[in-house]
Parts: C-alpha cells; sequence; structure tokens
C-alpha cells in the first residue's frame, strides 16, 4: 500500500478494522464526540506508546505496535479488576508510515479490541515528528460492583503477583542487541516484550474473592512499584526464589553474571499483577488466576526487603531513563 | 525554575496546579486508573494539541499553550451542547521544556479547567521528541438531556454560527509572519488563535430549544466543516457578509489583495459553533447564544454555494497541509 495522503484515507482504514456499531456507543465515530453509555461509575486510563521512548520499529511489527499500545491500557483497567468498555485513540504518522505500516497496527490493535469486544469510538489523526498512539480506554466494574485499589494491604497480608517478573526486560535487553534475529533464542522474553499478556479475566477473578484487598499492574519493575503498591507507614517482605522465576530469566543473567532475582525485581514492563490478599485466600486467588505465586507478605513497618535483604534501588522513572535508550 | 528530572517532580507540579479532590471522583490521579462518577450517557473527544503543527514554542506563551490544548478539547463537548465532567492528559515534554515552562502550561490549562470546574484525573508524562498534549475530555447532556449532532437540519432549516469566523486563520497568518509583535495590530485576530474562546453555556443554551437541530463546532474552516455537518443529500446555501465579518479579517483581506468573505469561508480554527435550526427558533437562539447570527439555508439538493455562487474549494485537511508549516 502506499502513503496515506489524505485524513478521509486513514478514517477508511480505521473503519475497516473497527466496527462502527456497538450497543453500548449510540453515537459513533465522526461527530465532535462520541456518545456512549456507561455504568454509574468507570475507571479510566491513558498511556502513551511512542516510538524510540516505548518501542522501536526496527523490532516492532506493526501488528506488535498496536497490539501493545492497547494492551498496556487494557492492563491497567485488569489491575482494577474492571470490565474494559471502550477506547479512544489519538495517534501522530511521521512521513515515512505509511498506509501498509497502519493496516498492520490496526489490525494488531482490533485483534485484542475484537477479543474483549471493545469499540473505538473516535480519537485524532495528526502529523508528527513520530509514531505515538495515545489510548484513552475504560472500564466498568464486575460483577462484584467493586474496583481493586493500591495502597490496600494491611501487615500480615499476603503479596502475590500474576505473571512473570524480570522476563520483558530480558526481552528488551536482546531485542535492543539482536532484534529480531533473537526471538528464537529469548522467545518468551521476546514476547513478553512485544505483545504483553492483558489479564483482564485474573482482575475479574480477583476482585470476585473478597480477601483480595487491592491490586495493581507492574509496569515500572517490582522495586518502582512496591512503594507505590503498599499503604503509607507499611512495608513488604519480598521472598522471590530463583525456581519460581522463568526459566529465560535465569539463563539471561547466568549469561551476564548477574544476580537474576535482582533482575527479576527490577525489571519492568511484565504487567504482571501485583495484589494483597488476606493470606487465607490464597488458595481462591491460586485457583481463580492462572499464573498466581505468592511472594512475600506485607510488613508493618516502611522499607522493602529481598530475601531477606532491605534494598533501596528503584526501578523504571520516565525522567530519568527510558528502556529504549539506556 | 529548572529542569524537571524526575516523574515525581513533574507530578508534584501538576498536583500544585490541579486539586486533588472532586465530587464526581471517587478515586483521583496516581492509582492504575481513575474512577469518576458518570451518568448514564456521556459524551467524549480526544485531541492531540502538537508543538510546530497545531502551536509554536515562538510566539504561543506556555499558558496560551495549556490553555488551548484543552479549549479545543472543551469546544467539541460545547459542540454536542454537554456540560464538560472532566479530563485526562496525555504529555510529551523534550529536554528542553523546563519546569517553569511546564508551570505556565499548567497555569493556563487550569485557568478554564477552574472555571468550568473540571477534574483532572489522570494521564501519562512521558520524554518525547516535541511538546505534545493529548487531552481526553468528556461531559454529559445537561437540562435537556440531549446531544447534539451532526447530520440533522432539514432542507429549509436556517443555519447559523455563534462566534466569528476567519478572525483565527488571519492570527495565525499574523503569528507566523510577525510573532507576537503583531498582537498590537491584530489583538482580535492573534487571540483568535492563542486562546479560542469555548462555548459551553451557548452549546448549552442550545440544546434547550427544540427548534434547534444539530451543532458542530468549525475547527477546520466552514468550507471543510459543512460538508460534515449536511445530511446526506442535503446541500446550503450561504451567505456571509463582509459587514458580519470581524473588521480584521476585513483588513488582513484587504491589506493581501484577497476575498475577505472567501477567507472567512476557508480560515479554520475559530471553533465557531454551526448550527441548524428550524427558522422560527432564530431569535431565540440570537437571544439565547450571544454572538449568535444567521449565515444562510439548507439546500434540498446536495452542493454548497457561497453568496449565489458554487463552491468546491475545502478547508483544512490535516494530512495535506498543516496550518502552521504552510
Amino acid at each position: 500500500m502506499s502513503r496515506i495522503t489524505s485524513e478521509d484515507g486513514f478514517l477508511t482504514l480505521i473503519d475497516r478494522h473497527f466496527p462502527r456499531r456497538h450497543a453500548a456507543v449510540p453515537l459513533h465515530r465522526g461527530d465532535d464526540a462520541a456518545v456512549i453509555e456507561t455504568p454509574g461509575r468507570v475507571c479510566l486510563t491513558a498511556d502513551l506508546f511512542l516510538e524510540d521512548v516505548h518501542f522501536r520499529r526496527a523490532y516492532f511489527t506493526p501488528k506488535d505496535i498496536g497490539c501493545k499500545s492497547l494492551a498496556v491500557n487494557i492492563s491497567d483497567l485488569a489491575a482494577m479488576g474492571a470490565v474494559p468498555l471502550g477506547f479512544a485513540l489519538v495517534l501522530t504518522s511521521p512521513e515515512d508510515a505509511d498506509a501498509t505500516f497502519w493496516d498492520g497496527v490496526f489490525s494488531g490493535m482490533a485483534g485484542l479490541a475484537d477479543a474483549l469486544e471493545l469499540p473505538l469510538v473516535g480519537g485524532d489523526l495528526n502529523r508528527g515528528p513520530s509514531v505515538a498512539l495515545a489510548v484513552t480506554a475504560w472500564g466498568g466494574p464486575g460483577p462484584s460492583g467493586r474496583f481493586l485499589t493500591r495502597g490496600q494491604g494491611r501487615p500480615g497480608d499476603a503479596l502475590f503477583l500474576v505473571g512473570d517478573v524480570g522476563l520483558a526486560a530480558v526481552g528488551l535487553f536482546v531485542l535492543e542487541a539482536h532484534g529480531r534475529d533473537a526471538i528464537p533464542d529469548w522467545p518468551a522474553a521476546a514476547a513478553a516484550h512485544l505483545r504483553p499478556a492483558v489479564r483482564v479475566q485474573a482482575g475479574l477473578a480477583l476482585a470476585g474473592i473478597p480477601g483480595v484487598r487491592g491490586l495493581m499492574d507492574v509496569s515500572d519493575g517490582l522495586g518502582a512499584d512496591l512503594p507505590r503498591f503498599l499503604a503509607p507507614g507499611t512495608g513488604a517482605d519480598i521472598r522471590l526464589d530463583l525456581k519460581a522465576l522463568h526459566p529465560e530469566v535465569a539463563r539471561h543473567a547466568a549469561a551476564l553474571g548477574e544476580d537474576p532475582v535482582r533482575a527479576a525485581f527490577l525489571g519492568g514492563e511484565d504487567y504482571a499483577l501485583l495484589g494483597a490478599a488476606d493470606p487465607a485466600a490464597l488458595p481462591d486467588i491460586m485457583a481463580a488466576a492462572p499464573g498466581a505465586w505468592p511472594i512475600g507478605t506485607v510488613a508493618a513497618a516502611p522499607g522493602v526487603s529481598l530475601n531477606g535483604r532491605s534494598v533501596t534501588g528503584r526501578g523504571f522513572d520516565h525522567f530519568e531513563s527510558t528502556p529504549c535508550s539506556s
């Protein structure tokens, strides 16, 4: 396909991938604003997915870009225990991103949207210096009627994860070093970086378990996100066993002579769910959320320990460094 | 002030300008998603405000940038006849945009948000190649219970505007040519480009007049937006009288040897409201919406005429040219 020379050409491409009919969208794309039917309480999140900051065209396929740009937002809704309801998309396209590229992006995005029956209700298209996708997504409460938030864990609560940590950071490292040639050797790590799992069903199931007190998604690494998750005045005693880490995390750390547990603790962008719960609820949690595993306990005093040693290191701050440029 | 070196520094600056308490926001910024209370039906819009595409730092003050980035979204809600309820903000900051700059941006944005009692519920901060602000805003229906949409005019309906057309295009032209030195000579035109009016009260009042059939905001110019506003199969006979145009539009056209009526018809970014109504409602409209003026009639056949002559020219297409770079 060729260069997109008009806004109408872009809109036609979007119409091909995203249906204009949805029961909860009385007025779809094309007016000054969309009209959507909403429950009385919704949760809403907005995240940017920006070329050379969050992804590189060198090793993300257009489908990967489309899928992940939506997935990182859906992960925030999953971490609220919410049912995703819809999204809006603002994008910029540089001159060298042609219709074939955008067809792939929209295809990847529509794959995830279709699986969740999510309408794209509108947004804004612009020329810009690089490929950028800013998604705003919203969701409603599930059958439990509640959203899961941060700052809810109590001393003695169990801390648990749903999903791996440290795996996407390995993916980033090997993709930066070798591009897509790294994929055969590091299939799980590359997939964790290129196409992170969204855990909507797990989030919903966890919201339905009364003993689950709070939930967030680990986007900047467990080390950086734990302090944001804990209630003021509390801390955490984290126990990460090498055997519980993904084999690719262990193999990569061995190759670099690094501590695999520390790498797993600091690595960002896995979008695992981090929860706090009454320890008595752990069996229910592990049955309801495949991939759930206990990682420690909420402590009665501030500070975080990892396998018995106090840690001060943090993960990823967007204004200190970026995962692609570091 | 100095360079912003951490995400926390940025968040502190945002907290200083945007209060964290709002009756309709049970869970404010800082979690995976915000939780907002919503009416059963909301309208939602998202627009990007991008450096060197929509504005230049050479002649927009930081306050102008903050104000206009929100205003263009609020204008979409006004054009729905909606009550604005809240917004989310995604931004990118290049290295050379420091805390003083962002303090000004947030101050300008908060000025408009405070006037409308709008909460900033969350968003995303990133380093990026240029200053970009992507706002998602939403609103609910006013006392009339309805939203005003496009495609509703019937043959014989009156077409009307609330606000000037062509004025912001003059502002863009003179600001591009002379920077802020142009302001004393072209105060209204420069203001129309730098700080467009938002017509929330007018939109709400119009939604309350049963004879008003539909409304949109004219962002790309009357020539480009009329075809988007008219119902399929209908057209428009537009009558623009030189005397009804802003004196700065007439003066600028005279200086360039251009037709002022054509300039007013094609000029974009005024964010005037364009409406269609039963002609019998015109007195009510002009009483309820200060600045409203009739501009013609919906025709029974496709095509647009301007002062009796058929027009084919269009306004502004983001993928054909941009207002700042053309």
